[in-house]
């Protein structure tokens, strides 16, 4: 099903009562995809995503009752634009069974998802995410959230979108180093739980590195459908679903220890990802030249800044980690690639050694 | 199970995942009742709840991680306020398996219960409801909500609580008329859909109208059982919950057509329920025997204010309803004592002149 054809095509990956679409040209058919009970939907993006909303405005027409514009940036992620959403979309006269339509990166899935969860105790609402960092990962799945002060994503649902429509289309004028970070959590899906997904997206690196659409939509779907599987057997985030935390316990520190922003989500799990390479080998049995394939891709995927490794810098974040206790810090460990198991407490002294060697060549 | 017994005791109904309790003297021994996987408790409460926030500070003593005063009535239902709370809760260093413990009327548990849905993307919370309305209706059902500048409830989530602990005693000092006023949801509960509790319940009026404990422990604990019944075969509000609103259509109309607080809920939805009598007699072959029983009950509840009648003023707010079509608004009818059902469009003008000649005497 994921072998990549000579034309343009369309995959359809069921998501609980709604669907994943990925395809070249979606956008154009909009309203073929998207879903709302009433018919009416509230488009909610920024400014800086236009090449992607104005073809569903124009597929959509008259059944748009809101066209709203939301600020780009991870300070947009707040509780006070969820209040500027649910404060537009009551004066347009929203009722329950109309439907969102979230178009831009993970800011805007986010936020306008959150907004759908909670105006009239949860619309229904529609992502279309134009990074690729959306379309691996941010926009599938069901988790809405916002920043609070005191952290990331502290305020949000689970709230599935109806429907997410992936196309690589979008992805034309994505900056290079926003491209290649994203694509970081599509291998990473692959390498969790499908080994012939990861062997196909080895083999198609030159050709997605280039954008080339049918490579992408093979990657995107066969990741979305990996993120897909195991999120239907883990809804609230309480067992399976860590799998798809592969490299970002360390992740999150590097994200953590530099100034917001210097460190790409996607290049912090590289790096995470390498760390855990390091402690899977030691402790899950996994063999060094599944951790050089997987090195190589990243490598290519790259490059990527170097992270702060300083022991005294990464311990106290490490020690912050939701999943922290006494013993140390969960981490999700490969076996092999296509096989990761979740290991409830790697010391943090192991942690720190990993990142003082960690390497992405 | 029900009938009323001489000595006080503990009536436990299962709700979900959790279960409600209705007994005397609970709250001396909440810290066997109330949940939290973790074994700690955020308290939430506005000091006008501290003669039942006091017994529980003690039950659950070093258990306690946070002691939060909010404030009281109905403008402290703010997103605000959700706000408020959220940052004491994550400067006290809220984890996902810690628990709120909200006391309090419906403003305290809504605000509380919706506060508990988002953090974190959810967290566990009980409701230690001390108002006639709150133990008979909004503690329970896992509806939470907070107002927005354009209207009641428009934001919010179902996040029901893990234990709802209803305590006559907390009864006590509740002011007469939300003490009665309160008490209509409760015989609501009965008449949509359990005839001998309704039966028992008339023959009790005089024991709880005096408040005493056992009269409404039978009460509370039967009111709570119909209202989990019904909403556990309809969590989302889809069909067969609407059955809760009998009284609430043209009680909402009723509400809104006075300045804010004038008429309280119960009493909106007592005269709702006299003109749904005579809409019921009329569509759904409720007998005047049926209506005038519970006409009768209504009045000893009260006596309540004179509600507005004046059509010019009704009409437009029926219109508003949330579940208005072009044909009518949805309405629940009466078929006899004890059974419901609802009617998907009743012209507004039947609306207008069931109010003009309902009573409640």
């Amino acid at each position: 099903v994921s072998s990549t054809p000579a034309t343009p095509r369309v995959e359809r990956i069921p998501a609980g009562e709604g669907a994943i679409w990925v395809g070249e040209g979606l956008l154009r058919d909009a309203s073929r995809y998207l879903v709302s009970p009433s018919g009416r939907f509230l488009l909610v993006s920024p400014a800086s995503a236009r090449s992607a909303s104005d073809p569903i405005r124009k597929a959509l027409g008259s059944a748009v009752l809101l066209d709203f514009e939301i600020e780009d940036g991870e300070a947009a992620k707040s509780l006070a634009n969820v209040e500027k959403i649910s404060e537009a979309a009551l004066a347009a006269g929203l009722r329950r069974d109309d439907a969102f339509v979230a178009v831009g990166g993970g800011v805007a899935t986010d936020v306008t998802g959150f907004a759908a969860a909670i105006l009239l105790r949860g619309v229904a609402w529609n992502a279309v995410p134009t990074t690729t960092a959306g379309m691996a990962d941010a926009a599938i799945g069901g988790k809405t959230a916002v920043n609070h002060p005191r952290g990331k994503n502290l305020l949000g649902a689970f709230h599935p979108p109806r429907a997410v429509l992936s196309d690589p289309v979008c992805l034309a004028t994505l900056p290079d180093r926003d491209y290649r970070a994203g694509l970081v959590e599509a291998y990473k899906a692959a390498w969790v739980a499908d080994p012939e997904l990861s062997s196909r997206a080895s083999e198609s690196l030159s050709a997605v590195l280039e954008r080339d659409g049918a490579a992408l939509v093979a990657l995107l779907a066969g990741a979305a459908r990996v993120k897909i599987g195991i999120v239907e057997t883990d809804p609230r985030d309480a067992g399976r679903r860590h799998l798809l935390n592969f490299g970002h316990t360390l992740g999150h520190a590097l994200e953590g220890a530099v100034p917001w922003g210097t460190l790409r989500h996607g290049e912090a799990v590289a790096w995470g990802i390498a760390a855990a390479l390091e402690i899977s080998k030691r402790r899950a049995g996994l063999s060094e030249q599944d951790a050089a394939a997987i090195r190589r891709t990243l490598s290519r995927l790259g490059p990527f800044p170097q992270p702060e490794r300083d022991p005294k810098k990464l311990a106290p974040l490490l020690a912050l980690d939701k999943k922290a206790t006494a013993a140390g810090t969960a981490g999700v460990l490969l076996e092999e690639i296509g096989r990761a198991r979740v290991e409830p407490s790697v010391p943090i002294p192991e942690w720190l050694d990993a990142a003082a060697i960690m390497s992405l060549s």
